[in-house]
């Protein structure tokens, strides 16, 4: 099947095809280069995509008959479906449409078409976008709101809208996504006006035919704010009358309305902890309101307070005596880690815990911890090392891909959400690199037990080989050099990325040390009086004289006992726990023994300096690879790999002069020297927050 | 020997001794360790100075008996001395002062002390203050004027200003300076009024028990602008008439003042050629009014015009005519390079040429064009490479330093003047290590056959030994590990530091491509409209597609012809010219194959990296030495080699950026990527400018 992927090789056509390329077209670049004779008995506006799709981008040998059969089959589930050589077949017309994006990148990336059944790990596949009304995106580095804006025009759709949101949905649907929350999880009253429902509308027309259906931000004292009511008690029955009409409302408009996301009792945000209820008690109220149409409620557990003890151990203490106690129709929407979006964090340990409640990992797509839309970091490796975590909750094997995608409980509803890096920017995401993201978490919400590697081989081969009106004439020498030249160090960089950034930002299980609000530079030294101590940088690193760490063993906040055994005396013993989560668990000296044989301090600035190596390393890379990109994105990726790399040397700098403060011990001599004052890197953190 | 060597070793001491230091006892840290018996027949304030010098800082065996002796002895010259066990014999009283700070810095850095005669090598060792009246400083980067001020006050002199021009006295004194300009040459007519002489003149008091003789620094139209002339032209009767007035005036208060500095014709400056005279025309009318009192004009040769050519050829061709035209007690001053105190430049041909003019170099201590007092650059090699340059004018050994030494041509006078670094701040240069600079040109200008390496070690002795109360408990163990481990590693690093500075800012004859007006990062894009050309970058590396480089060859501005065969063949042909002038005197394709067998662009690259890796080497040298330093200058310094290094980094990525736009080739890649983008530094250059 080699001469199946028809990457088109730059080096051969370089005077005729490097032209300027803003990456609007993601991975979708495909051209057709033969005929395909299709057959499909039904008609639909999602079959139409189907079919459209095919005739723009078959791949194919010309000439090929290909059938679209929608019938029913146990083996497929959902809206799974199955490819032969010559037939498309589903339960579903979007599973057809999925079938088609399957065999196009099949036949774009020369991978094999045989045979085979794909179904989807969650039915619910969901972004999450954080967008404001007035446009705005909280955590978003790709420019404003693809959905909302400001200003007196802002309720009027245009057709440029609809184009973007019809490619957006294409983009989605290419991958699976079969869902999306248009407003901020700090949700305004105003989402659920009339008029915003009614430009949701708007949005949910365009998004159908790709199998997208809408979700909505609420926030929980809406009946109040909006509705005129004097309380937003959720057992209160005008309140229960109002959720229930507001909730008609948009069934009216918006038939298949997938239903709400609410944060709520969370950063100040309100809840029916307010009125003295529980999250199960506000979270059945809607979910009660929404059931009659199918809609379901996904609530965050995102929770912790000042008072509440250790912060990693909250959302755990908070929900699991609610577990058993919320409708079938709520999922407890729950963050990879226990803290908040870190580089690195240990899996939450209510993945598998709670165990008669459905449960949904979320994501972050949007790279708040990880770099802006200025780091290259594909994000990943982290999420699959997150789902394949090990939970042990059923034994052996209960992964928390396992124990979230049904395969361990049975969940009425399965789902996992990832918080969108998705703006109004020509290229989407900011960065370009950025896109894999969005990719790779459409792949792993459809099939959770994809490798990183696998996703990024598909990505970059989607996303750099420029699609050929001559493919006939590649020849297979160039395809070799193109594998070698340009695709493997572009996916060895991709899969080392994010180890990276833990690297020159928290290595060895240090978190949340990022400067306040933006939480781009390193701010270890954060911690103005009168701010909430789980806000500040000293609170999670802990460090003085003695060491550094925030003990969470049995002695100490005891959060390893939320884990169920072996991990939580693994986690608790020094000599057994992964030295990658070594001070998330554990406050050590500086002069503790690594298994390196080196000092805690020497180890970690080791690790530091590894990480501002590697960041060189992929500039290399990149700047490699120069013939075989266009001038665009080689220019644009190459300007931020090297903003990346300063700030890279910034967080060793910081970190390193802040940390030295307590250990007192020189940094190895055979490390490159600090360049920054710590004067200084404080004074620009300053200025940028 | 080697237990005269009195260094204080601070790990012995460590708790006792390491007190935070400022750094403004400069060189000159000894305390008495015994008692020494002082004969000395004559009595004088300077032979008192020297008397209590030996009484402070005796290092000898105590007890020892020391004569001083002041009698004619035809074997010393001018203020040279004769040292022998037991003696210091001298010509004049100044010559015993200088004989004791010898014998004294021997005693501390444990150098022999036999019989010996010491002579200068020149007869004035002059500072050239840039001080402007109002106390800020052309080119200044160590705070405001020792010697003015702004303001009502300007013109009191205060206790606290006799204490520091005291302490500034002994500092030259001990290293042989005998002369100091005391403000810019691009001097204020102000500086001639009776206030400002009256102001000098205290100066001069204070100064002169040192030895050290004041000179000042006039502006040609002093009698039209202060003296109420309608002209300043030389030839004028009234004009000869005033100045021989002010001459009169000046050795009334300051019977043994030194004469005038003038810089004509140049920058913009008045001179004689505003009213159709030579410089000689101008120079000889002030040498005449000075003559009777033994004054002397240093007159610069440092001059161009837009439209005069080659800017390089300029000084040569518009004196070389007037050689023998001057009066006796005229001193030409030129510049080491025929340029502009770069980085590095071959010797100005002016040397050795005039033969039948005195001529005396003028050296940059203050590091306009060499990293202000941020970047650590010992600039001793600079000059020794200039001093030791052949000229060949009078065949081999015609070295710059002998002709200008009185060795190769009989001069009435032989000078050497060095523009200060000195200013308000504690340690007076604004880094530690600018101090070396200072204690270089002292000590090159007494005898221009040192070599650096031994200024080098005299200086890091006499300035990092801390002084010891107790230094006979020092051990012999101990002061090898001190020269291993501080003395061998910093002066390594010093002696580095200028070839550094050369190949991260200018390597391979490049030149003059500062950013404008501040002088400090790089600007070679820097050419706006309506700017002289010779003041642009451009003009001076000349780089397009074709390549890069200034052609000075014979079929270029044959700027080679001004030097004496063999150099102009050996300049002119790329088979011998030296690497490191190449691009001074040739412009070369890109492709050119450097004697490495790398391209020009690729050499070109190497040599930026390394001078950054040279950088931070060095932060690793100072960092490793901590244990011998005291507290605050090793922070001081550190924190200005982290500086050094971001600069360098930006010098290396800025020239390569730019100069990338025309050789159109990659950056080899072994070296690390440019971590800026050029619009970026560009940005960041207009901002400082």
């Amino acid at each position: 099947m080699r001469n199946c992927f028809i990457c088109f090789i730059i080096l051969f056509f370089a005077s005729l095809n490097l032209h300027a390329e803003d990456g609007h077209d993601l991975w979708l670049r495909t051209k057709s280069t033969g005929i395909v004779d299709i057959v499909c008995e039904k008609s639909s506006s999602t079959l139409n995509i189907a079919i459209q799709e095919l005739k723009q981008c078959w791949r194919g040998e010309s000439g090929t008959t290909l059938t679209l059969t929608v019938k029913p089959n146990i083996l497929i589930v959902d809206d799974g479906f199955k490819i032969s050589p010559g037939e498309i077949q589903a339960n579903t017309d979007l599973g057809i449409l999925y079938g088609v994006y399957e065999l196009l990148r099949r036949q774009q990336t020369g991978e094999q078409i045989k045979e085979e059944i794909f179904n989807p790990s969650y039915e619910r596949r969901l972004l999450n976008h954080w967008d404001n009304l007035d446009g705005s995106i909280e955590r978003g580095y790709a420019g404003l709101s693809i959905f909302w804006r400001k200003g007196k025009d802002s309720l009027i759709v245009t057709g440029e809208d609809k184009k973007l949101w019809e490619e957006y949905a294409r983009a989605n649907a290419s991958i699976g996504i079969n869902g999306t929350v248009l407003n901020n999880v700090n949700a305004s009253p105003n989402m659920l006006t009339s008029e915003i429902i009614n430009r949701a509308k708007e949005v949910a027309d365009v998004l159908r035919p790709f199998g997208i259906k809408i979700y909505l931000s609420v926030k929980f004292s809406s009946p109040s704010l909006i509705g005129g009511l004097k309380t937003s008690d959720p057992l209160n029955p005008e309140v229960t009358k109002w959720w229930n009409a507001k909730v008609k409302e948009i069934y009216n408009l918006i038939p298949d309305f997938g239903g709400f996301l609410v944060k709520a009792n969370s950063e100040g945000q309100p809840g029916p902890q307010d009125f003295g209820r529980t999250h199960a008690d506000g979270a059945n109220m809607m979910a009660d309101a929404l059931k009659p149409n199918g809609g379901i409620v996904m609530w965050r557990a995102f929770v912790y307070e000042t008072s509440g003890g250790d912060r990693a151990k909250q959302a755990y203490s908070e929900f699991m005596p609610l577990d058993g106690q919320f409708r079938d129709n709520v999922i407890i929407q729950v963050k990879n880690g226990p803290v908040d979006f870190q580089p690195r964090e240990p899996f939450s340990p209510l993945f598998g815990a709670m165990k008669k409640t459905s449960v949904m990992p979320e994501l972050q797509i949007t790279q708040e911890y990880l770099g802006h839309s200025i780091h290259l970091v594909f994000l990943s490796t982290m999420w699959e090392e997150f789902l394949q975590s090990e939970t042990y909750q059923q034994g052996k094997g209960s992964t928390v891909a396992r124990c979230t995608d049904g395969s361990v409980y049975p969940q009425k509803y399965t789902a996992i959400a990832g918080v969108s890096n998705i703006g109004l920017d020509a290229n989407w995401c900011g960065h370009h690199f950025a896109q894999a993201n969005w990719y790779a978490f459409g792949r792993l919400a459809w099939n959770n037990s994809l490798s990183s590697e696998q996703i990024a081989v598909e990505w970059i081969k989607l996303t750099f080989c420029q699609t050929a009106e001559n493919f006939d004439k590649i020849k297979d020498p160039l395809l070799v050099e193109w594998d070698l030249n340009f695709l493997k160090p572009v996916k060895q960089m991709i899969l080392e990325s994010r180890e990276a950034a833990v690297n020159y930002m928290m290595p060895l299980g240090l978190h949340h040390i990022f400067a306040p609000d933006h939480h781009y530079g390193p701010g270890p030294w954060w911690a103005p009086k009168g701010v909430r101590k789980d806000w500040t940088p000293p609170y999670y690193h802990q460090a003085d004289t003695n060491g550094i760490g925030f003990d969470r063993t049995q002695t100490g906040s005891n959060a390893v006992s939320q884990y169920h055994e072996p991990l939580n005396s693994k986690f608790n013993d020094l000599k057994t726990c992964p030295e990658i989560y070594l001070l998330w668990f554990h406050h050590l000296p500086w002069n503790y023994k690594m298994k390196s044989g080196r000092s805690l301090w020497d180890e970690l600035c080791y690790y530091y300096d590894i990480g501002l190596q590697q960041v060189r390393q992929f500039q290399k890379v990149w700047d490699k690879i120069q013939p075989y990109v266009d001038s665009q994105r080689f220019v644009e990726v190459q300007s931020k790999l090297r903003n990346q790399c300063s700030n890279a040397h910034e967080w060793k700098d910081a970190c390193l002069l802040y940390f030295q403060q307590f250990s007192r011990q020189p940094i190895p001599y055979e490390i490159e020297r600090p360049v920054h004052d710590l004067e200084y890197l404080i004074e620009i953190d300053m200025k940028r927050h």
